[in-house]
């Protein structure tokens, strides 16, 4: 028989246009939310009971784009041009990445996230089993993906193809269901066309959602145009990858013909504020995307851009800069932010049972506590989540039922052990 | 005797060009900072000693321009439009302010502020007397300053005036000199000409510098060449307000030579980005004025549109937004970020002791927990700094020497009743 617990007294966004935030009750069976409301559920007598006074429960954040690793590479090279960046810092570093190196990485930002309330990610990289190796251990979801670059002979093109399709098919639904998969072309610059092609097929083989970084750049966009006579949007259509889900990571330089495309295809975007910022790479149109009917989430994207995995600070700026660059303050309104860091990441991962705290969601949620001087007076706690809270007031974390942060603890992780072996997987790399 | 004693084992951000971060001892002495550098000083045998293992030291961060007590209204009107905001949400409240509210909010300002790690800021209200009690118990160093708008009859302009004068006068110097004073013209738009000009007269008779907004929205520059035929920067140093050391708040909507006209006058800059883009009121041109020489520092503005009063945001805000409006990733790289927070404040704020760990500084300093994975792998300090860390890293606060804040905790003010007393003021605020 399921664990059945009762949460009382907790304060919880549900996010409902007319109500985002209820007080009373949520109740939890197995991995399950199976009720949230005012009133004290019937036939919970045998529950246990879960005092949620002071604490607001949010839905697990959502990171949907990203490469855990590279936190082993967090400030190896800061402010600098987007191709010295490149060129001189990351690739010599992450050509020297041990299968070791990346479990290592992946679980320090693993522990980061976690404390910091995000609850499921998706990541792109290589050595893609030690990824999976730290989903399972750690807890936490993720959509998992092995992202190939085929700037390469054709036998490693089909190499890489091979070891993608197979990654993909093996660990789809691993960890309890926690893990599902995508196929990745990198990008559209990095894939000859015929390659992506052998990618969308794949997909539709496996049946899978397609993932790609698009239109990060406008010297990108331009190479596009150069190369294939198009942008990128049609020449990603041209191919068929809007045959299958796909979700876009970065997708900042877009005119209105190609938002409609991506509307018209349900296409998902994943919007990396603070990495765009970072790299310079410019202010993507989240406003006219969201009005299109594009579902918009948000991701950290890499740890060396960024430099941190907190989906508080993305869903911040997502509801900031829009409006400080459009001039309009109603710009991306707090809750829309919210959503975009959780019910929104769900959709666009094409994920439909995470991401709200509603019946029959999974019970991946978190608990904030209120009880802090920057969540006063208690106006409006959607309000007070986008804009005051932080990855540290995150007090607990729970992830199919199952906690796996208590009192800002990581359960699942240790954590000492694996700050340890980040430092050392990052020496090593430097001394080889 | 004045207290002497010695941190051990610290990493201790000076920011010099050429090492940013040193790693060795900082000695402290009374209120002062005698000691910083990589060797164990001399004569310190008698010194209690402190192990700063773990530990990254910053100087404490200096917020320049807020409206502490307006905490009050975190949350209360979000998403707006300004005017809407201002006339139908804030202004009406903050009418019925009385003296107590402002105690309350500034106390529950001060607690955030503190707790974050700032250990100076600047703020211009109301009922200042209440904001001085603030700073004389929770230890904190404070420019103060009470705002007047002149948008009245002559008497009620007068009496403020007098107000303003007496606090200024007053209150210089207190708090065993932490606190020191300005003269508050609120606005060019809120204060008639001639206003102004008595309100430059007497900061030339008291010998204190001014502090103003200027320039934060399109429309009120375009009011100024409507009213008087000149932008607001000419209209101010017509006035003779950049006779007098001068910080303006805000300063988003500049040319060029509005630009040198600021340099050449030594005209110092409160940058509020958090506030700026929430508010849409645009993006200041930050890297021009720091190119000009202007010194160009950060503030969080009111609580009520930021919401926060976190410097480690502003300072992060302020690394990233000019890199991606400008699309030059090297614009404002973390270290100027970091000076802008530090440094940077103290000189725009007119003080010449805090602001750096150095040889006769005052001892206003915070120590970041670094043993956490964002702060992985030791890289470079500064940028995690910057792009990393966040106001609940700060373990311990030092001002003037003394420690107020000690593992997390406010040691100066009572942090229960603070919170408890700030929600019933609101409550009462709602009530009348």
């Amino acid at each position: 028989m399921s664990r059945k617990w009762l949460i009382k007294n907790g304060a919880f966004a549900v996010l409902d246009t007319n109500k985002p935030v209820i007080h009373g009750y949520m109740l939890i069976e197995g991995d399950k939310i199976t009720y949230v409301g005012e009133e004290r559920p019937e036939g919970v007598e045998g529950a246990e009971t879960f005092d949620g006074k002071g604490l607001l429960f949010l839905p697990g954040l959502i990171n949907t784009h990203g490469h855990a690793a590279m936190s082993l590479l967090r400030g190896y090279g800061d402010d600098l041009a987007l191709q010295v960046w490149l060129q001189e810092k990351m690739w010599p570093m992450e050509a020297k990445f041990t299968s070791e190196d990346v479990y290592w990485g992946t679980a320090l930002s693993a522990l980061e996230m976690l404390k910091g309330g995000t609850t499921t990610f998706l990541d792109m990289y290589d050595h893609m089993d030690q990824v999976g190796k730290v989903v399972e251990e750690s807890g936490m979801r993720a959509v998992l993906t092995r992202g190939v670059i085929g700037l390469c002979p054709p036998e490693v093109q089909q190499q890489k193809l091979d070891e993608a399709v197979a990654f993909a098919r093996d660990w789809n639904g691993k960890a309890d269901g926690r893990i599902t998969t995508m196929i990745s072309p990198h990008s559209p610059y990095t894939c000859p066309p015929d390659y992506i092609e052998k990618l969308v097929q794949a997909a539709h083989d496996l049946n899978l959602p397609l993932h790609t970084h698009m239109s990060e750049t406008r010297a990108e966009v331009q190479q596009n145009v150069d190369d294939y006579g198009v942008r990128p949007v049609q020449h990603l259509l041209n191919l068929g990858v809007f045959s299958r889900p796909t979700l876009l990571a970065h997708a900042v330089h877009l005119t209105d013909e190609e938002i409609e495309v991506l509307a018209a295809h349900k296409v998902t975007v994943s919007h990396n504020p603070g990495s765009n910022l970072k790299l310079a790479s410019g202010i993507a149109r989240v406003p006219e995307l969201l009005k299109a009917g594009v579902v918009v989430s948000l991701g950290t994207d890499g740890p060396a851009s960024n430099n941190n995995l907190d989906m508080f600070e993305e869903i911040r700026l997502a509801a900031l800069i829009h409006k400080g660059v459009s001039g309009d303050p109603t710009a991306v309104p707090a809750r829309e932010a919210l959503l975009m860091g959780t019910d929104y990441g769900a959709k666009s991962l094409f994920l439909d049972n995470t991401g709200r705290l509603a019946v029959g969601m999974k019970a991946d949620f978190i608990a904030v506590n209120t009880e802090q001087a920057h969540f006063l007076p208690r106006t409006d706690y959607v309000s007070h989540a986008v804009y005051s809270a932080g990855p540290k007031d995150v007090e607990h974390v729970w992830v199919d039922g199952k906690q796996v942060v208590r009192n800002g603890e990581c359960l699942t992780l240790d954590e000492e052990r694996v700050r340890f072996e980040a430092q050392s997987a990052f020496e090593g790399l430097l001394s080889r």
